[in-house]
Order: structure tokens, then sequence, then C-alpha cells
């Protein structure tokens, strides 16, 4: 699992045990002939100083800021990077988190990489050498905080805070030369687990039980990140069955990690997992505001609400999350997805970094604290499933440290120490891979009209999969019109946003196009500002979204890709094909079966 | 699990040997003071005479011929009939089969109570009391055949055949004193398992594997009844591999088990399961009549071709089978199906017999030489699941024995064995269960249009569910109208009817309502025979079918069920309401969001 540290040919040794060790190692393997002085200024921390001595380099930071800048220093110099003048850099966001969906038999929650790398037969099972390369591997991009497993926690999941305690801090020393510190995600009914008849946070005996576990927790590994938690979500226990506040619950968790520096990561992704389709009143992206933005100010220094980046889940294209722009008073993280559940499942294309950057436009980067991310790492072979998929981890890390990174550059930098492909080639890659997420969404979600997916699954097809069903991801097509209005006049979801976003947002005439069918609902014969109708451009984009799949399949068949990469790439090009097709059928068949307006180019839809 | 035996109160000892002395035992047992002669004439096999003689009765009959008249003497007395006169009956069809699709590890495919009562762990696992009960209920009503084990042969289903013979002797052993025959469905390509490189039925090698291996099975088991097969579908091997016919393929079975008097029993259930749902031109309906009319007269003549009812897959609603019309020169066996698959998952009430009565409407009854019919057993504390689902099985016995019985005397009989209910109170059960078919297909499948359930569960609506899939089954609804043109100007299906039934279902002007959509596709404004409109009847069919299942569960909950059947039959009555309601409305708003004609009455459709 070297991926884009391939060049780094020597095995990290097991007795280094911190990160300017591993630092001093690195630059001893990767620069041979340079001479690089390492400066440890333990109050810079994460960040760092490079600057030409000697003929070589003289680094200072902090005992991580070494690490960072030692592996800025060995890929930028692949990369053809300058260093002849001093560089500084500190990251923008202290924690850079990484969240794993492991469940203790191994299995991943939205896995497409293979099996746990962590986990095994119900308990930590793992090999401290694929560890050390997963540190080396999350270090060189910068990225510092690890939750090892699923926000669903399930029986044996518990074990992490009691018998497994062990094991845990075995594997966080294994991390910690990395510069990587563990997360746990726990239960929040975990007290009734043996020990209280509630898990009422507000009840004494709960508080006591959850200082007194916090005390073992932190014994163990004195270096623990924090507690990540999914509560009253999707059958999750949670506050709710007491009555209590998610203020309530986060801050009794958070005051009792508070004497060891863990911060409580609080997921706010609640909301009716059980609505009646009928029920045209409920509208899920409103339901995170709802639960959390008046308790805006009522949470502990020590938790940080970490918001799903659109109000669904994870979908092709969703506008921000209101809460991203609405909670002043709230320590936030941004939850991404590396793990490509609606995205193609790590067989399609979909480089992430182009939507991580319009997110960004109306981000203000200092909303947010804290960035995470779900893993799309897993046992393979190739590590990410699809060796092009581990762009997006690549590029997470690289987002984490500075939201203002430019993605071309990003991914350029990515594409140069992975491939090593010559420049016409890469560039090549570099604008496919550009290019993969708008591809993706015009086959898949055009306009902003997600969920026509695969129930459960999540790949594939399916423009009524979800219409009739409990999970509130409804686009309510008929024989005339389609989408839900969530203007003021409709849902009122828009509500929720700024002034600014309400306007750009709430006219038909001024929304951009790929949120048209987000925010409205619309007659298929809606003239949008191109000219063209609306339903002329649903078939446009699926026709081209196949296309351009067409296409990057032709460009990337003329890459030089090693072996066995170049077959796996092969492989999954084909079946995204096949998936594109698919797409491009059903989608257009189901609209024209709907609204029997034929193609106006005369293009095959079927009946 | 007694069911409507549950009045011989004495287990069935375990040192009985023979029909004969089964026989003796439950006629002294239930008709203690009653004098019963038994008179054994073994040329007489399964058919008796009951007549009076001296103050008590005397019977004759074949060794099981004994048995099941003295079921029918013990079960006639409690019914209230008159042995008054000379009774003598002789079953229509030599072979009454269940057949079970019990995998080795405990689980049934389509099972719906419970797990199953031969199988555990990977064998052959059993409480032998309870072997004993189910012959007893078997024999109660004349079925002689048992196919232990799923259609879908997989491993290690094919040790039947090899180290688990003496346990398969054992199990016949305890069924033989019932009158019941085992026999075991087989992997076509199971000579590859160990011994051979080809599975060709013309292979000599293969031919001597076979018969081998047929000698080493009777051998154990020496009344083995046959092999059931499933070739060449949806996934299971077959003759086709090696460019060899079906006949070519159960001819090699029948060859090899001739000696010893066994039946090859193929299954014509074979279709492209791959269709692309783009294909408009394949039929899935016409893949049976393709692959086996063309082979009628080809077959051994102790092959015997199992047909499904309809040439689909168990609807609630589908024509006959058109090889169980055309096939004269062929040995038939017509197959049923008691798991409540598409029928409601045992859940939802379905009685079958209305059904079965239709189909012999249109078959001539020697036009089969068998029956078959898929269990609903299982090992479930009401063995049927749900208790009012036993009346599927007592009614299958019934019709294998005489499909001249009537549903109403059938219905009522079972009513009276297993209820002991006030005349008025059974008169209310059994016309509430034999309407019960028409009710659900009002809600599920009205006008013949089925498979808009949930796919691979089978259970509740998804009117698009196999739309876009590929097993061949769709309606492609459109805006305008809905169903597939099945007659000669379609897709020619009808065309393999005899001309009587072609020109009864040929014009959608004749052709009975609940078949309409079946053969035809027609506009939502189509007028119907009665002056409804097609959509209008749609819309009825389901508010009617959801008020209907109002009133049974009204019906149901004023009958005295004794505990615990009756809190199941309530429990299971509210999920059928809850089914009723959910089919209703998610059919209605399918195809008002299609046509957008109103409900002419004004009944809530949702948008």
């Amino acid at each position: 699992m070297k991926l884009w540290l391939n060049q780094l040919t020597r095995e990290v040794p097991a007795d280094l045990r911190t990160p300017a060790e591993i630092a001093r190692f690195e630059l001893a393997g990767a620069l041979p002939g340079k001479k690089v002085t390492l400066d440890e200024q333990p109050a810079l921390g994460d960040s760092w100083t490079i600057a030409p001595a000697d003929g070589g380099f003289r680094i200072s930071g902090g005992n991580t800021g070494l690490l960072y800048a030692a592996y800025r220093l060995i890929t930028g110099l692949l990369c053809g990077e300058d260093f002849s003048v001093r560089v500084s850099s500190a990251p923008k966001y202290s924690l850079r988190m990484v969240d794993c969906w492991d469940n203790p038999d191994g299995s991943i929650e939205r896995g497409y990489s293979g099996r746990s790398l962590f986990f095994d037969g119900g308990r930590l099972s793992y090999d401290p050498s694929r560890i050390r390369e997963l540190g080396r591997l999350l270090a060189s991009v910068g990225l510092n905080v690890l939750c090892i497993n699923n926000v669903n926690v399930r029986f044996p999941a518990q074990l992490l805070l009691e018998d497994s305690l062990p094991e845990l801090a075995s594997l966080a020393d294994l991390f910690r030369p990395f510069g990587i510190r563990l997360m746990v995600s726990v239960d929040f009914s975990q007290p009734m687990r043996r020990d209280l008849a509630t898990s009422d946070p507000l009840d004494p005996a709960v508080r006591e039980w959850w200082k007194r576990t916090c005390a073992r927790v932190w014994a163990a590994v004195p270096d623990l990140a924090g507690f990540l938690v999914k509560a009253d979500s999707e059958g999750q226990p949670g506050p709710y069955a007491y009555g209590r506040t998610h203020a309530d619950g986060a801050n009794m968790l958070a005051e009792a990690m508070a004497p060891f520096g863990g911060k409580v990561v609080w997921r706010c992704f609640v909301y009716n997992c059980k609505q009646d389709w009928r029920d045209t009143k409920t509208d899920r992206p409103m339901a995170a505001w709802e639960h959390y933005a008046p308790l805006d100010g009522a949470f502990a220094g020590n938790v940080i609400l970490q918001v799903k980046h659109g109000p669904f889940d994870f979908q092709v294209r969703e506008p921000l999350s209101p809460l991203l722009l609405g909670m002043k008073k709230t320590a936030l993280a941004m939850e991404l997805q590396l793990a490509q559940e609606y995205t193609g499942h790590q067989i399609d294309l979909y480089t992430m970094i182009p939507m991580w950057k319009e997110l960004y436009e109306e981000l203000p980067p200092d909303n947010v604290t804290a960035l995470a991310a779900v893993s799309n790492l897993g046992n393979d072979a190739v590590c990410t499933g699809h060796p092009l998929a581990a762009v997006n981890l690549f590029a997470y890390g690289m987002l984490a440290w500075d939201p203002g990174i430019g993605a071309r550059e990003t991914v350029t930098r990515w594409a140069r120490l992975t491939w090593h492909f010559a420049p016409e080639q890469e560039r090549s890659l570099v604008s496919l891979l550009l290019s993969s997420r708008a591809v993706y969404e015009k086959y898949t979600a055009t306009l902003g009209l997600c969920w026509m997916v695969n129930p459960h699954d999540h790949y594939g097809p399916n423009p009524s999969g979800y219409e009739y069903d409990l999970w509130g991801t409804y686009h309510r097509a008929n024989r005339d019109a389609v989408g839900i209005d969530r203007t003021a006049a409709g849902t009122g979801y828009l509500l929720q946003y700024p002034e600014e976003l309400r306007e750009k947002y709430g006219n038909p005439g001024t929304c951009p196009d790929l949120y048209l069918l987000f925010f409205h609902r619309l007659p298929y014969t809606f003239v949008m500002q191109d000219g063209r109708t609306l339903i002329q451009r649903i078939y446009d984009d699926h026709f081209e979204g196949a296309e351009e799949a067409e296409r990057m399949s032709e460009t990337l068949s003329a890459l030089p890709f090693p072996e066995p990469e170049a077959s796996i790439i092969r492989e999954r090009m084909e079946r995204q094909l096949r998936n594109a097709r698919e797409w491009r059928d059903v989608v257009n068949t189901f609209f024209h079966r709907l609204c029997g307006i034929p193609d106006a180019r005369g293009r095959r839809i079927y009946d």
C-alpha cells in the first residue's frame, strides 16, 4: 500500500518512536546525497519551515511539523517543486480526521477496497507492518486522526472500551510515531451493557460511569483523540430516549474526557429514517438544522459537531449544509466521504476535489474547525480498490491542510508521484480525473436529481428505488413535473440559508442548473437559461455522460499504467461503461415513459 | 404439528412398520367403540372401499389404501360424513408430490414457516417423532412423495447421493410406514464433483457414472421415488452446456434408474434469466414452450416433465401454461406452490383452492399424470407459519387425490377438523378463506398485472421493481398505456395455445378482465366490458382490496380461535392490513403519476 509513496522503497523500521525520528529516516532514504538539518521547536506543532542551507536544507518545526516537512520536501522534489527559497506552512485545521467504518468482524460498511485493516473475527487484528505503511501514507499528506471503527457501533465493537483496551493501546503505539492519534466510535448506551439501567446523560450514575470509563481509556491510550458518536440516528441510541438534547448528551461525554484533552465528535446526521412516503410536509434535508441550530452555543468547548457536507447524505450534488453556514457559536467539522458509496463504488471514476472546491466557494474556511472524511481504504491489493481512487485520499489530506489548494495542482502532484508518466500523458490523466465527477454526475444525478440509485446497495440506476420507501428521499416525478419545491413556497428548506444563498437558489430562473431540481419542482417543458427544455437537458446529459465515459475509457487505455494496476483499471472501466449505459437508458426511459416527449435529437430511448 | 389432526391425541408408536399397521392403530385410537375390519388386497394399491358392517365398518384396499381409508373414515366421521352406504375411492394421480426447497444448512428457500424439518448444519438432522407427525399429516390427505431438498442443489446437498446415503435410508424408513416415498433433487453436474471432467449426458462414462450411482442409491433406499432435476435454469447446470437436449439429459438419468423403478421428474422452468430489459422481442412466458414443445414424444417412459401451472412463476394470476395443454405425448406433472412466495409470505391470507379449481377449468385432468407442490412447511411452532395457511396443504392433498373436489367442501372439511367452531362461525371462516385469494389479487395483481413486487424478497409493492431488471418480467407502463401485447400482433405468445383459448384471450373485448393486462397492452382510457375505464378499474380494485382486507380482519377478530393461534392470526392480519394499504397507495399513486387521471370517486390518491 505504498500508493503515491512508491518511490520510498525502504520499509519504516519498527524501532522508530517519534515523528522526528521517522522524518530523519525518510530524508536519509529519499535524499541520500543531501544534507538536511532538523531543528525541532515543539511550540511549532504541526507547522514547519524549509529553507535552503549548505547545499541542502534546514527544516524547523514541531515534532510532527518535522515529519510533515520531510514528506513535503521529498514529494515536492519528486514533483519538481522549487525549494530554493524558504517555504513555511501550517495546517488550516488541527484535526484532520479519517473515519473508518470498519466492523469488528472485518467487514467495512460502504467499503469497496476489501476487508478491514484493523479488525477480524470480532477483535482487533492487524499486520503491524501494514499499519506502519498506513501511518506513513496518512502522515505523508498530513492526516493526523484515525477513527478506527464504524459509527454504527454494534457488538462487539463496545469491547474497544472494555476488554480490548490493551490491544487498542498497542495499535495507538504503532500509529503514534506517524503523528496519528486514534479515535473510537462509541455506543451512547454503553453504560447499559453491563452496569446501569439507563444511559440518560443527566443521570449522575451515567455521568460517573463515563468519567470512570474515560479515565480507564485514557490511562491506556493517553493521546486518544476522543470519541466519535452517532446518536439517535438510523437506529443508534441517543439522548432523545430520555427527553434530553444532543447538547446534554455531548456535553456529558465532553465533561468526562475533558481532564484528558479528548474531544467529542458528535455527528449531526439525525433525521426521520422512517418517513412515510405519503407525507409531503416532512423534508429530510431540513432535519439537521431543526435538531441542531437551536442548540448553537450550548455545546462544551471540547465538543465538535460533525456535519455532512450536504443536507442529505453524500450525494453527487447537494448544496452546502445550512448548518455549516449558520452555527456560528459551535465548533464544527465538515464530513466528506472518500468511500464512493453514492459515487461509483470505486468502480466508476470519481475524483472528488472539484466537488470539495465547490463547497469552499460557499463555505468560509473559518466556519469549520476540522475536517473529517470517511475512509476509502481496505486490505485489497490496491488498498483503495480502484488504483485511481487513491487520488481522493491524497487530495483530502492536502485539503485538510490547506483548503485553498488548487484542484489541478493537487491531482497533478498525486499523478506525478504515483505514475511517473511523460508530461503529455500526465496531463491527459489529470484532465480525465478532474472531469470524472462531472461525467458521473451527468449520467447519475443531473440537475440535482439525486437518490435515483438502487436501494441499500447504492450502485446503479433505480429511478423509483426510494420513491415509495421510508428514507425521506423523493423526487415525486409524475407525467408533468419532477422535483421538490424547497423554496419558501414549498417545504421552506431554503429559509435555513443566509439571504444571499436564498436569492441565488430561490428563483428557478437564476438557480444554477446543477441545483435546479434540488430546490425546485418544475415541468418537463420548463425552459432553462440556455434555452433547452428541462427534459431535453435530462436526455442530453445522460447521452453525453455515457459518451464521455466512452472517451474516458479510450483515454485511459492509451496510458501506460503498469501491471497489475493496468488490468484493474481496464476491468473497472468496462464496468463503468456498462453502468453509464444502464443509467443513460434507465433514466431516459423512465422520464420518456412519464412525459412522452421525444428526444429532440432523435437518439434511441427505449420504450 | 397436528394441524387438522388435532383430535388424534396419541402419538404414532415408533414400532409400527406398515401402512396397514398404522391404519389399525389410528382406527383403534380414534374410534374406540367401533369394530373396523381391515381387508388388505395388495392389488388395490392406494384405493379403498369403506362399507358398513356389523355396526362398524369393513375397509378393503391395498396396503396404503387401508391407511388412506382409515384417515378418511376418521376425519369423515368427525366432519359428519355419511358412511351408511358403501364408499369407494381411488386417487386420480399416483404421484402426489410435495417438493421441499430445504437446504442442508437448515434454511428454506422461499420458506415462511421457520427452518427445515430435515436438515441442519450441512447434513440430515431431524427429530424422528416430528418426522412421524409429518408422515401422518401427509398420509392423512393422501400425499405420497416427498422431495426433501431444494431444486437449487448447492453443496453439500450432493452428499445425499454420496456419504449421506445411510442417513437418507434412515429417513426413508421413518416415512415408509406412512406410504411416503422420498425423492431427491440432484445436481446434473454431479459426476464432475469428484470423478469425471464432463457431465455430458451422451458421454458413456457419464452414463455409466449415473448407473453406478443409481445402483448405490437404490440399494440404500429401494423405494426411492426418483430424482427431481432443475437443469439449465437460473444458473443450475444442464445438458445445454454440451449442446444436448433436455430429452438427452432426462433420458440418460431415466435409463440409469429404470431398473429400480425410479422416475426422473424434470422441471420445465427454463428461460433467459438475464434478459436485457431493452429487449422487447423476447417474452419470457414463451420460453418453456420453445424449449420443450419440440421434444414432445422424445422422453423415456419414466420421465415426467414438471411444469409450473403458469408460464411465469407462481404469480397470483397467470393463464394455464400452454405446455400443459400441448404436450400430448409426454408425461406431465403440474407444479403448484404452497409456499406463499408471491402470494403473501404466509402473512397475508391466501387460500389457493379457488385458483386451482380455475386451472382445472381449462386443464383436462388426464393431461397430467401427477401433481407436485412446493411445500409450505417448516419447524415453526405453527408448522405452516400462519395457522390458516395449513388449509393449502390440506386442500392440495385433496386435489391431488381428486381434482374434482369442491373448493367450499374442502375448506369446510379442513375448518371443521381444525377449529371445531359453531356452524355460523365455521361458515364465516370458510367464506373468508374462499374469498382471500380474490382480495389479495385485487390489491396486488389486478387485471393480470403481476410482478409489481419488491425484487428478490417478493413481498410488498414495487411497481417498477423488475421493470429495468434482467428477469424478463415487465409491464412497460407509460403515461398512456400498460401491459404487453402477447397476441399474434404482439409477441405471439398466445399462438402457443389451442384455438379455443386463443379466441377467448385474444380480443380485449372478450378476454376475461382478470387476464386483460396479461395478454394485452391497453390505454388507461380503454373501456372495459362493465363500462369502467381500465384506470378506474385499477383504482377501484386497489381501494376495494384494501377495504375487503379490513372486513376480513373484522370477521377474523370475531372468531373464537384458541391461543396461541389467535395471537398469531391477529398479528399477521395486522401486517396484512398494512401491506394492503401500502399496495393500494403505491400502485394507485404509480398509475396516477403516469396517467394523471383522477379517481372518479374522489378517493385519496397521494401525489
